[in-house]
């Protein structure tokens, strides 16, 4: 989940079910009933620029330092994420959101085959960065290549190329559909959204409709009163049943999200020059 | 889940899914999908008399050590549970099967209103017993007033009486049902298996139909020729869908297993003297 | 540690080692090359009157979560604490701060004998509170003790009583000398201190020197420029080689802290009526 | 620590001090009083011709699990150690032993600059290695290095083309003493131990006098009756202050331990062709 709008408690979108925007189902996404607690992670922006992350390998319902801080750190965009681990180790490092500098990387998904076709991906990683990779997954190894075909400067180019790229190489050993993502990665001011896959099948993405607008529609909902008009939220999957509140993000595309102006546009994977 | 009979493999019984008497759903079990992974415990005997306890806050699946070490241990009698935790801290001390000298115990379902009885619960603790109380549950306190009632020299006994106290405090503070279990706890010789509560609603349990009559009613199932006439195992719900291999035990009931000879008996809370 | 003052970034308190207050040795203390790294906590006020707390069993070095936390709490009072454990087991409840609504709780030493007559302590724990402890310490026992004779009226006296009632628990049962103990405790407003063991030979406690004056002093230390006139630190070994910044507090003694105006005073044990 | 020989119960090595080889200082080394507790391992062969690792970032004297699961391991050979990590994440898959196929190893120092020249190492790892790298150490790279220059079938000589090949990267990016070392390997049959460093100022290391000897020097001593002829010890510092037991290895050194006969010799690092 990725939030970004007026400063709010991190614990009134994690943790407040009832009169909240975020209802029972998020304490599923969040580990209670989850089918793969393999880890969970917060990262958000406050003090300096530089976000901070509190990752943990328990399930978020358990993790009561977890609801300790949450209840303690307001903020204006906070990025929240449950890992399904597929095939590399549960550990504080593997967790999402992955953080480089000032950008935060979350990633739903897989890159198959990954085992046999890491070392070829690293390699692609700018040597100057190399080091600073920290864990050993899929999905921190997509953002590192994001980073090096250009994120700071183009991150709509530069998560094509990182794909197009992965997609390249996955083929080149057999690997039919190399990629299935959705990502959200943000530089603390704005956000870039993804939702592509190989097999175009892709895993679900949403963002919500306008606060204002969802005002009018529930009246009734609390909580939309103390949220600012510039509330953004991208989810995997609608966290609360309220009509009118979500609207998928087409296969194949990408968005970014910031106050003011939104922009949806196809997502096209290039293999890097 | 309770196994008895020949030294066997931790990893047969816990994570050997195919050609095994447990199955995938052993996994959910285990944590990977289970609806409440608030920590895991596997209790056995090997050197000395005093079992070995290897309990965890992980998701079972998860645990990269548990894996581990369930490849090296041979034991003839393994205690395996997972926690659903009603309300007490997730720690390792308040995980199962708790252990008090040669004695290991095991509880799903819970004490009703435990934080308002749980003061005269521990009273009742015998004073000699009470600092070897190591967590926060019911579950454990269950066991120690177990041991206090005389679980050492009369189990069906000791358990009536325990679960005859909390149900006369707990009605005395207005709950309704306040027990609703299943219980197993050994010697390490024998185990003793109980099933009751208060609502006469209770969470289910199942005994392993013989070895020799599985074998005969499914001579493809290969782990059954590696198991030993001996083996009993006593679970929560069928772990595998194999007809004929699983007798409830009836509402209100207890038995002992023990080497050659099973006991099934019906279960009558009595408030102690 | 005990900090109150103007609101400080956690992180310039327990891990900016130069040209700050607190020097390498604070490194030693939060875990790296600590005697008995058996947990961490710390407890600090912000949104709401409740405190939050951050508390581990990991050295705190390692606490790659703490170090990002840190970086982003900004409070006007922090309590830290580094825990040596005396025989209960090594888990998040069982460490300092311990929190009862809007009260912490720090407490260096032991309850000697413990495991003897914890049960007749806790007997002594107000009914309605007994249900709140959530660990097994000698340290939290200690604290319900001090809530149940008043601490939230009357803390010096609720803590004498505490104390009193504990050495005449303990001497009953032949333990010569019951209490090891400097204890720090606030309600979020004030913080109370007390220095005082059984045997008049008391772990060491130590107040820092107004910051005006120290500043007159070491006009050098640039951290000294950043910190309010209302700062107060109490550690317990000096932490930084400044001279003239700190100052014992002496054997079997009690002080309040608080803006404006400090309070230092004989402590004396008082069986409770 | 490297222990081989006849059976031997963990428990006995690691946290019998009294009347044992293994002296209160062990329990240093094993975290309590440990500079840096920056994870702990043990590593054993026992079921298959794989070995276990229970790997661990709690100090050892904490982690319950490890006291619980080494009074049930009866082994041959035995690893131990403990990490002073040295930038990388603490983290079990950053912990030692590392394991590899039927084998360990464990590696005390570090490879200077690591962060710089690790992109550098990495690919000259075997392409069908690459993917089983777990972790993110020097350690670790240093022993995939090592298995990619022949480990399996020359021990010796593997260990010297990857220590070359560290050199020669290092000195190529101005680092003057790239490898500071100690290196204990096994395959379960044979144990390799290593002593160099770059700068030719290595850490120590000892191997143990002969139980025979020993047992003739010192006949009060209980636990070497408890050995046999066989047992082999190799440590990073002498464990007791038995004077005759250690031997220490010379600088620039290596040696094979294994039933019957040793040999020690010089170690050359050698770049690889």
């Amino acid at each position: 989940m990725a939030y970004s709008g007026e400063p709010i408690l991190a614990a009134d979108l994690l943790f407040r079910p009832t009169h909240s925007l975020i209802d029972q189902s998020l304490h599923s996404r969040m580990g209670a009933t989850t089918t793969n607690g393999d880890g969970f992670g917060i990262g958000w922006y406050g003090e300096g620029s530089t976000p901070a992350v509190f990752k943990s390998v328990e399930p978020a319902w358990n993790d009561e330092n977890l609801h300790e801080i949450a209840g303690q750190i307001r903020t204006p965009l906070l990025f929240a994420h449950v890992r399904a681990a597929t095939g590399t180790p549960v550990q504080r490092s593997n967790s999402h959101p992955f953080r480089h500098e000032d950008w935060l990387w979350m990633h739903n998904g897989s890159l198959r085959g990954f085992h046999d076709i890491k070392r070829e991906l690293m390699m692609a990683v700018d040597p100057s960065l190399y080091g600073d990779v920290r864990g050993s997954t899929d999905s921190e190894t997509l953002f590192f290549l994001a980073l090096t075909f250009g994120l700071h400067d183009d991150p709509f180019g530069a998560v094509e190329r990182a794909v197009g790229f992965v997609e390249a190489v996955g083929r080149a050993h057999g690997i039919e559909h190399p990629v299935q993502m959705t990502v959200a990665t943000t530089d603390g001011e704005s956000t870039w959204v993804f939702r592509y896959s190989s097999e175009q099948a892709s895993r679900t993405l949403f963002y919500s409709t306008e606060i204002s607008a969802l005002r009018r529609l529930h009246p009734e909902v609390e909580v939309l009163h103390r949220l600012g008009d510039e509330t953004r939220l991208v989810v995997s999957e609608p966290l609360r049943d309220l009509e009118g509140a979500w609207t998928e993000m087409p296969e194949a595309s990408a968005a970014v999200v910031r106050a003011g102006h939104d922009d949806i546009r196809p997502f096209h994977p290039a293999v890097p020059a």
